[in-house]
């Protein structure tokens, strides 16, 4: 059993409104040292198998076709062994 | 500056139907070999402060009064430098 952490992120040049309200937030509960806060996806994947090489594919497969939207998104991801 | 990568995940026993439609939908796209999917939340902060120690209790302080939800939902997160 390997499971795949992909963590998917706004691309840089994205505005991020969901991150700025968070800031605005913790801000008014008294942080005033941030200087950025931006808000992602973390998607965790179990998979049936053994093979980390195969399984490396396949979740780039699945955050291409799926989980991610290349156009705003960035993705990356680890695989490790349960 | 120091950056803090939040984790935000539901806790085990807690159902998430929206990680089972994402499961779905792999499945749909010929993906067999799933054995769970699971859909979290990634927050990240960028803070203006060299002092760790500190960055590290206010970030916890941040995921008990605001970003997590103690009831249903786990955290963890880890801070590096910028």
């Amino acid at each position: 059993m390997l499971q795949a952490k992909i963590d998917i992120t706004l691309r840089k040049t994205v505005a991020d409104p969901q991150g700025l309200t968070i800031k605005h937030a913790l801000e008014s509960l008294g942080y005033q040292n941030l200087a950025d806060v931006r808000m992602g996806k973390l998607v965790t994947i179990k998979l049936d198998t053994g093979d980390k090489q195969a399984a490396e594919a396949d979740i780039k497969e699945m955050c291409q076709k799926l989980l991610a939207n290349p156009i705003i998104e960035d993705y990356s991801f680890t695989i490790s062994e349960e």
